[in-house]
């Protein structure tokens, strides 16, 4: 098991606020945006004598409310194509294990998710990257880069739409592009979508709007990001293929149920206003537009402007990204702050790639969002690991 | 992945009581008994702006609680030696993911929780049973019955104690008996204690009470039953085996989080004073005699006393208890009442065992169980299948 690249940073970072040094924290995708009252209040006016286990698949009142939800955002399902589980990461491990054998191999574009390592060895799976580009902005790679890697163990192809950690929002085209691919090779499209609701430039296109694609495409979801509240610990796996729901179900039902009090707050927050979304997504879009703009006018460094999710990545004039990352909060305080990125390193399985590669969390108001682009552009000055 | 045996019936439950047929539920270990009110107040009254995601290994101010709560039921650990996870069953998940291999064998005494074959199935894990019987009331199998099965890929022993089916309750004895063949093969033993609280019949012994076995015992832990809260997926991991700890902590950071709702539920819950457990033991305890008593004043019925946990393992008068439970739901009713048991064959791994046997889980008050057996009583009389 490799260690998180999002989380392995963090002893430092304590010694650092030990130190009385305030560290901004961008290195892991938390929202400070306020978890919505209304669903807090509906946990805290719960009435429950007895907090029992619930359906394995979730509560059949939240499966009901969650195909309002996706015919709000043109996704038309059912609730027994739907099985609530523990957060998102629940969703991609069950993916794993009713698509995949042990050896079996998922393509997966890079950078990606440096989790989905982990649901691989939980699993057993195999993951093939084929490496996206920071000069085109993580485009999809070209399908013949796909195809290079095709061998008869391959059975599925995994996208994370927007991305996380490139923010690169997948266009229409190239959700075409991996529907040919699979139906041309029999694959399992497993799409991430955690981020939907974050799409700032061009159209959001759902793998479930694909036609033809009924039973291929696996969409992971969560409430995680929508809703401010990643602690809830509630996600969902929805497909058409009967088969694999099937299958799904006998792994959720060995787990026993989806936490409870989280799927009250998640079936409350489906009737938020319409235009709840609108708030949340302008300050993002916000943060962003400082964030990129602050990191491209520094010198040596390239951030190309992603079109959703919360996440930027950017190349810097170092050595080093994981050197570099350590050095901020070891060595480097600029007012007495500093800043605490997620080295790009641990985003690939490729090794060597993303060496001078971090990815930025946008989480932050943008006060503290300028401030800490004020840390990074002190930091790249006096950085003894700094590449001309 | 085989069906849930506590599950599987479930259909034929629903076509009952559409049909105006009232079902009593003795086939899941669902409580009846309410959850702590002070515990939901903590929930109700949680003035967080984000649910954010707490520490991966669970929040820290739950784990310092949880170590007072572990010193009162006489298990000395510290916090660094919990991994909070979400339910039980992801403490069993990790525990095998920790110490095993895909391919790897850990024996468990049969009739088996029935989810340990879909967590073995989800880490490539091989279960290996060996047989206890109902005749002594399902005791620990001899030890030469274990090392018949010990081979080179054998890496663990997996008990329930109290157990879930049998509700049988391991002596000390049982447990050094457990620990020499451990030491002397050097193996893992995994201790499921989720009904610690209920035992009724002699003294519970923890694993983590063994001397000598603090790199060898893994306890897997939830609070589901014992607070009566088991949607609330909140479970623990536990060990002194500091390496077994750091790989189990990079499954939990691979996941984020356990559930935040649910911690500060449980977090309240060991505030409750030292007598809480005083009742519902009391109640389980009379619910157990109750049903004892009537199981065995049927003809040709045999029902060992547990002495612990709530259930217990019934032999029935009859051809075969997956044919006899399903008609139980689809073909009788005694004054439009009916019952739903668990067929013990889903807890056997060796097929043709246990075709006689029934799981009830005594979680029903004492005036519903006594007309659940009223109802056994009577279908035991007209049952087709009945053999003399």
């Amino acid at each position: 098991m490799p260690p998180s690249p999002i989380r392995k940073l963090v002893p430092f970072a304590d010694v650092a606020k030990k130190k009385g040094i305030k560290v901004y924290h961008l290195n892991i995708g938390q929202p400070d945006i306020e978890t919505p009252v209304s669903a807090m209040d509906a946990v805290r006016h719960n009435q429950l004598k007895v907090l029992e286990y619930c359906h394995s698949a979730g509560n059949e009142s939240y499966r009901r409310r969650l195909v309002d939800y996706y015919k709000k955002v043109g996704i038309e399902i059912s609730p027994d194509q739907i099985i609530v589980t523990t957060g998102g990461s629940e969703a991609i491990i069950f993916g794993f294990l009713c698509c995949l054998n042990p050896g079996d191999e998922v393509i997966i574009p890079e950078p990606f998710y440096a989790n989905y390592n982990g649901f691989a060895v939980m699993t057993g799976v195999n993951v093939v990257p084929i490496t996206s580009h920071i000069d085109n902005g993580f485009a999809l790679p070209p399908i013949h880069d796909f195809e290079k890697v095709i061998t008869p163990r391959t059975r599925a192809i995994a996208v994370c739409n927007p991305n996380n950690p490139t923010g690169y929002l997948y266009s229409r085209a190239e959700m075409e592009a991996l529907k040919a691919i699979c139906l041309k090779n029999d694959l399992y499209l497993f799409s991430d979508e955690a981020y939907r609701e974050f799409s700032y430039d061009g159209e959001f296109v759902s793998a479930m709007q694909l036609t033809e694609m009924d039973d291929h495409v696996i969409m992971m979801d969560t409430i995680s990001k929508r809703y401010s509240a990643c602690g809830a610990r509630i996600g969902a796996l929805i497909s058409k293929n009967k088969g694999i729901m099937d299958t799904a179900l006998k792994f959720a039902q060995a787990r026993l149920s989806p936490p409870g009090l989280g799927q009250i707050l998640a079936e409350a927050a489906i009737d938020l206003p319409d235009d709840f979304f609108d708030r949340p997504k302008a300050e993002y879009q916000a943060r962003r537009d400082l964030l990129v703009k602050r990191l491209n006018s520094m010198d040596g460094v390239f951030c190309p402007n992603p079109g959703g999710a919360f996440y930027a990545m950017a190349r810097l004039p170092i050595d080093d990204s994981d050197r570099f990352c350590q050095w901020l909060l070891e060595s480097f305080s600029h007012q007495d702050q500093t800043l605490m990125l997620a080295p790009a390193s641990g985003f690939y399985r490729s090794s060597g790639s993303g060496k001078d590669e971090v990815r930025l969390a946008y989480v932050l108001n943008q006060e503290d969002l300028s401030s800490a682009m004020d840390c990074l552009e002190e930091a790249l000055k006096v950085y003894p690991g700094r590449k001309v």
